[in-house]
């Protein structure tokens, strides 16, 4: 694996001088670079900040006064060299991380703690279509909302990480064909969301992120290869192997949502025939079940009728878990996890779905594969993935060392 | 990863007392013994070695002698504690590591140094169907052979590294059912071939080895994500994740032979239905071929007529490449391997196999990542296998501390 696809991307932070208010933007990049400094320097006194970060002494004790206000940094009397100083300490219990969920209809955010306690967290809808401009608007909105309502300086911000609902191309940073989100497809999203957040970014696949999440703040902490399956308005999933998040060549992995289930089926947003996505996805089941009940339907609509009892609901559900099953029988006997995790906008229904897919599965597994494979449903339902966005800032080395 | 699973499990030899010829064995047991304690803990005195192993004092000089006889010791004066010693060190070029390849109808065993050189190698037929005390057999003789040939001592050997066609539950040691060679089912084969060959062994699944070998002796040692198909009776994948072989949670993986491809298809050996084996296998090419050839035919039969041009072999090609582009297709969806590399006793066929194996690829995967995953014919043909269990024995951690 190259460097670049080994981790999220970070880069550096950028300010927005060509917009309005950049002299406050300046500032809260130069609080940000102290911050980041302490977290990976550790407590050190004015003087080694400002040679650290190439700021002025002026401007470091400045900043840090504002800091100190603000209960992100103690200051204590030191001395260095023999003269007067002031050493200074982050408050870890100062310190956020953010982790951001954009999907098809809505957007969520969450700020938590370095203990991985959460602080607040929203979620708000989007309309379907929307453009990347409007879904980060949308996003960086939420976000200044919840920083002011939790009393959060900007200053203690570590990063974002955001979960996209579509393959990312670690070459390049842009959503490639295939997303949920066709808007998005060839957008550099890291640098795009880096410069409107003024953060820390890290982008990765939701499905990525929700895989991270089932063993950060999941019951699966001890779980070393794990396929957390995303089912949705499309189909993906997310890879812990050997403990870790797996990123393949380019970035595009557990592209699951794309297994061929019939070679002579609907055409697939990918461009193929009879994926996955073509008979199991929410939208499928949507469509299906809409030409009888003459209304628009949405995903918690299936999960009400369904634990209804309505017939037309159960069926298709039975055929969708027979086909994620079928799927994620080739996925055991390639990588043969421990467990596979369900996730996505439908977790409610328990076992009316667990059922149909463990049927497919020990029905296309190889049979001592099938059988030494758990299936569960997610506990974390429609968190996971900025629970997980949230896990990768936390999970960055420099944190470590804080 | 359980520490069981983590790297082929490794016995410590023991002695078969119960055999004709026990005080031989016990004395090439003492002399492994010997060699490991050096391969570990680098040159030392007789008395160290004595400390070290429990033998007597007397056993290991009577051993020493021997092994510096046939050069796979030197021997130095040294003190030791003010007292006149002997230091012990490993010759390098006196070790040997054996690779054997186990299939349904040949067994091959390949010597090789710490250099990676190929001492000798050979490979001889089995009857299909061999009991595994058969094969087991077969593998002794050829490797007493080799070594008489070669002028190898036993106490050279550093250990066998050994390929079965058959996924092994690394829990028990055992080849589960779906194997090529059912009658080794059930088996304990690490036990078995410990006791057997009296030296250290290394169990793992043959395309496992394959895949080792692909970056160990062939050109790819700089890809990080390979995934090796063998092509044969059977259809298995080793997979190289992020540089190293990948056991999954029992160690059964890779089982690409059995991917769903026609769900109403023919009873495949592993109990399913329609797996890939079923339409795309040697073993189904030659049922197909002989319903009109009216006479036997083999792997290389089938290298032969179509390089001959023989239309009926062409298209029986043609459809079995498609079918396994489609398998590879989900693993590339899953997975985004660099580079998958075909094996087995079809890699004669170059182009003619390769091109239905892309279009299949293309025709299934995302279009980025089929277009992102180079597949390619590999170089080694029949001893990959072989030589991969060389490399299993060279990549010990003992080993690199010699």
């Amino acid at each position: 694996m190259s460097v670049e696809s080994a981790a999220p991307s970070r880069p550096a932070p950028k300010p927005s001088l060509h917009k309005p208010g950049s002299q406050s933007a300046l500032r809260q990049l130069n609080e940000q670079r102290i911050v980041q400094a302490l977290a990976t320097g550790g407590p050190q006194t004015q003087a080694e900040l400002a040679r650290q970060t190439g700021l002025s002494t002026a401007t470091v004790s400045n900043i840090v006064r504002g800091m100190s206000d603000s209960g992100t940094v103690t200051t204590s009397p030191t001395t260095s060299s023999g003269r007067r100083a002031l050493s200074v300490a982050l408050n870890d219990n100062g310190l956020v991380a953010v982790g951001i969920d954009i999907g098809r209809r809505h957007v969520r955010v969450v700020l938590a703690g370095p203990d991985y306690r959460v602080l607040c967290e929203e979620a708000i809808p989007l309309t379907a279509g929307h453009t990347a401009e409007e879904g980060l608007d949308a996003a960086a909105e939420l976000l200044e909302r919840l920083l002011t309502e939790s009393g959060t300086p900007r200053s203690a911000l570590l990063g974002a990480g955001i979960g996209i609902p579509g393959p990312i191309d670690r070459r390049t940073g842009t959503v490639v064909q295939g997303a949920i989100l066709p808007e998005w497809v060839g957008i550099n999203i890291l640098e795009t969301f880096s410069e409107r957040l003024r953060i820390p970014v890290f982008i990765d696949n939701d499905a990525n992120l929700g895989a991270l999440a089932q063993v950060t703040w999941g019951p699966h902490s001890s779980v070393e290869n794990l396929i957390f399956v995303k089912i949705g308005s499309g189909i993906g999933a997310g890879l812990i192997l050997n403990g870790a998040l797996y990123y393949g060549n380019v970035g595009i992995t557990g592209e699951l949502g794309h297994t061929t289930i019939d070679e002579h089926g609907l055409i697939c947003r990918c461009g193929n025939r009879g994926c996955l996505e073509t008979v199991a996805s929410t939208a499928t089941m949507i469509s299906l079940l809409e030409r009888t009940s003459h209304r628009p339907l949405t995903a918690p609509d299936i999960v009400q009728l369904a634990l209804g009892g309505d017939t037309a609901t159960l069926r298709v559900l039975d055929d969708a878990g027979l086909a994620i099953g079928r799927a994620i029988a080739h996925v055991a006997n390639l990588i043969n996890p421990e467990l596979i995790v369900l996730g996505g906008s439908l977790t409610g229904l328990g076992d009316i779905l667990l059922d149909p897919v463990r049927r497919g599965l020990l029905r296309h597994a190889v049979p001592v594969v099938g059988e030494s494979t758990t299936v569960s449903m997610g506990s974390l339902g429609d968190r996971a993935e900025a629970l997980g966005g949230v896990a990768v800032v936390l999970s960055q080395p420099s944190l470590s060392s804080s």
